[in-house]
């Protein structure tokens, strides 16, 4: 395991060397170190040993279930005119009596009971994970591909969401809101890398290469109001980020609110900073709206994560219901 | 686990003496041996205990993915006039330079390259699981919830896909194809319980208690030639059905073909027999378009099933990505 | 003409005798006096000897656009979860380059530019009709079809917006706001019967059976900020609906605002009573989002009122784009 | 009105000289002889005087409706991936009680019937216009807008469906089926000019510079059927639509069929060259699903057009539900 973790190590200061700090100041988009064809950054960091490892360690006397639910009025990014998640019924009991779609005649209609329904969104919405090509910079997504070649009216033909694999990592909760004694942290407050080294201190847990990192800002709470989920919601800072990044080694970073970092932006020159700074340049997929109430209340802080989005081919983001095995007691 | 195994096998007796034989006589809806306020119906046969078992006996050396693509032209049941899978661009780098729908202006827009999207679907679009809503009989769905009291406009108050949970059990593969010497089933050709019997002989496998049982017919492997997958596929038919509920206790069915069972009915009054079946009499929810071919190749017939739907509030099915575990070798 | 004003004044009154009263004492849906079979309600004032008297008039000098546009962000009604307008490209130019969706190649793709859109919209989105299903009391609507026997899955059979026959009709603007001396009626601010008469007075015009009459309330100025159109919209008062319709004998009642009445309803036990009352008991359509600003200009108060809706099988509404041409000077 | 037609037909030969035969040759976007921020091509034909000449001569007897109705499984332009159209139900009268989404409660909700709707379409669904944005060639459209420049994620910021004003002109049937003397033009038959002139011939109708010109192939009869009304549409040929534009004068062109044109495509370096000569070269906007049978079953070949598509910002079509005031007899 030693040799692993160093093997990982050098991997991942691999990714700092070719990325990082040159990156950033030519900011511009991060070039994979896993070759020139790589869609999936450091989604390469889970392997079947990665795997192997935490789910010899999971148990699943408990499951978490990490997703939050889908309904009309739901929160959901509408700042930039996007789709209102929608469910709409295509069919009902009473309905096909009247309508027939299927030909059967009324009787038939009326003893089965025919259910059917439709649902529209925006691909950021409820609980989901970013694709790379959800913010790109200068023309060009994570390993350099350009919209000019590779973007769609469907999409995008690199590092769409249907490449992301089914997650199977290491996960770790950072409370940060109970961390810092409150239960849900300030209207468009930004986690600093102090916060996060706080937190981890407080819960004695330590982050390891290839974690999905989730943060809890304790926002979850107001969720079935979504104005008051939407209003300036608080987030990650940048430091923070290139800290669980660059030096902790984290494959995955998520939180428990609308866009994981907060606004305005920090940065003068880009508007939404973490984005591009995780997705384009760094390769880490975000995960948004993930639901850890649970995991805060029991103080789960170490877990198997375990999840997989739906393929859908081209998009920027998919909907996923991750969930979290505990780790064996004794551990 | 020769107790656990005792007490669930009463368990799976108790549901078949208090719905099976009389209430199909009825043709009415089943009665959940679990109570009336119950909407989970088999689902309870998964505890801490069945997916200890299982996950004890996993590998994570290796993930398979049960989930198909998601892309426009991509097959659906189209049949009575329910909405085709589309996506579609909401933001892309140049458009915004155009639009500038956040308000940050074009050099802005120039530099931090937004790519957003959304998506419209019939929700059993995909690879999914029915809820119980999905059919009913009479007026009812499973355990006696009324369309009267229960079917808003956003879709059903009782078993609505948010009461999914999620889900971790023993999954077996019934490869019926490869059984039956063939590459695919043919046109509406409908699944008996001699073929299931004589696959799982030749598989080497057993059914146990609580399984998610999955049914290969094949037909998966022309699923990016829409026409031809959604062409009068093959389906299980209804006594394969009850062996595997009422005999060998499954807890949920599935195959990869697009509706499950075969049309036209075997059934004259009623033309989808196998989904009130197991929707609304045995409270047995169904899965769809789960892809079996990397399972089939590597004769895969027995592992841990681990997935979660989507918790859309009220809707009668639900997309999902799930994963298999192979057990470990020496077993 | 004096002949047909005598009989189309007894229609009037046989439709006041048949309905009024006695309907709106039993809060009951009103009987059409055009026969059981009758969906066309007051629509059937509308005449070949009608059109002929206005369109007579007529002058195609100047064409007066009375419809809003349709974009994203635009106004519409979401206080009970409607869709909001939305636009999307399912084919560009540049993307169609890269997904050749006509398998014509690159190079013609570059060459011939395909664009092509779509949208989705609640069908009382931008100017538009209600038909008389929008609003029903106990059960049924107007005419007193009911929802049990003819309220499928895809809208009604009974009073679809594809029965809106197109209107031809004289066409009358009352400025409320400018006879009241405001630019712009106050929120929340009720027309009463004696604002109608005032401005009438003021206008010198008459109304006449059979017209479509329109109430400017100014709030179309801000049609294009949302919020500020929306929020507490004034609208007409349940008298002086009654007076248009009962004594002045109008045929379609419309506005300038998004909800056509003010509220909160200024009935107890009807939260909608003037949409209830001119659809379910009156047999008057309603129309909404009309652009009136042009006509209140030119002191255009009276025209030739023509425009056709969509034909939207089963609707409730359905959007239109009408036009009105002044009458010959002279006049 | 001699001297209006000289005027007239010297602009209409100053379209030809600036754009017809030099821009062809070049396969280029024809340029705009009333400008370079023209977008309204031949629809500037339309005057005050013009519409006033028809307007005059029409009689408001019977009103012809041009549209097509809108339903779930209608007829619609699928080769390429579009959405298919859709309507369902957002409140019901049942629905609302169980959902109460406007808080009003059970009985309230009992005692008002709400019902509510929602559609979604490709914008070239039903009776519908085409904008000049909707087939540009080389990267430009009509008046050399080029999407580089224009086309934003919501659509063109120039020549979309919101600049196209209310159509009220002179409208001619051409009743090419009946001239041919079949009920219905041939799959993928191809109109030829011989075959406009000897139908004009037939009816005795001339052809005057700005005319709404209308091609009746007869396939509308068989609209309710979509599989047979898509299959193969007869349409309109280069040199009968050069005929008609180049010739005769026509400012809008229009059929009761689904594409306007047939395919295979008479060109070999473009797939759909009418629409790419009536739409990018010549200024001249497209109409497609008209529904022309009333106005054939009456003989009716000319007639005043009057109608407005839905002012839908951005969009490269709109609907429309135009009508048709035949002439005053004794004409």
């Amino acid at each position: 395991m030693q040799v692993l973790k160093l093997k990982r190590l050098a991997a991942v200061l691999a990714i700092g060397a070719g990325i990082a700090t040159p990156s950033l100041a030519q900011s511009d988009v991060g070039t994979s170190p896993w070759g020139p064809d790589d869609e999936l950054g450091r989604l390469n960091m889970m392997t079947s040993r990665s795997r192997q490892e935490i789910m010899s360690m999971a148990s699943a006397d408990k499951v978490y279930d990490l997703s939050v639910e889908y309904f009309v009025g739901m929160p959901s990014w509408q700042a930039a005119g996007d789709p209102h998640y929608q469910i709409w019924m295509t069919h009902t009991p009473h309905g096909t009596v009247i309508d027939d779609p299927m030909n059967v005649g009324d009787e038939m209609n009326a003893h089965v009971g025919y259910t059917g329904s439709a649902i529209s969104m925006y691909t950021h919405s409820g609980t989901h994970i970013d694709a790379f090509n959800h913010f790109g910079l200068n023309g060009k997504i994570y390993n350099g591909f350009s919209a000019d070649e590779y973007l769609g009216d469907r999409g995008w033909q690199k590092t769409g969401a249907e490449t992301i694999p089914p997650i199977v990592a290491r996960g770790v909760l950072i409370d940060v809101a109970t961390a810092k004694g409150v239960p849900m942290l300030g209207d468009a407050y930004r986690v600093t890398r102090a916060d996060i080294e706080m937190a981890l201190r407080i819960q004695n847990t330590d982050i390891q290469e290839g974690d999905v990192v989730l943060i809890r800002t304790g926002r979850m709470q107001v969720y079935e109001d979504a104005g008051q989920y939407m209003a300036n919601p608080p987030g990650l800072g940048l430091d923070a980020a290139k800290y669980l990044v660059e030096e902790a080694g984290a494959m995955i970073l998520g939180a428990d609110n609308l866009s994981f970092e907060a606004f305005p932006s920090e940065s003068e020159d880009n508007y939404i900073p973490l984005h591009t700074y995780l997705l384009a340049q760094m390769g880490v997929p975000i995960m948004e709206l993930v639901y850890l109430e649970d995991l805060a209340k029991d103080k789960v802080y170490e877990f198997a994560f375990v999840g997989g989005s739906l393929k859908l081919r081209g998009a920027d983001a998919s909907p996923m219901r991750p969930i979290a095995f505990p780790l064996k007691s004794g551990r």
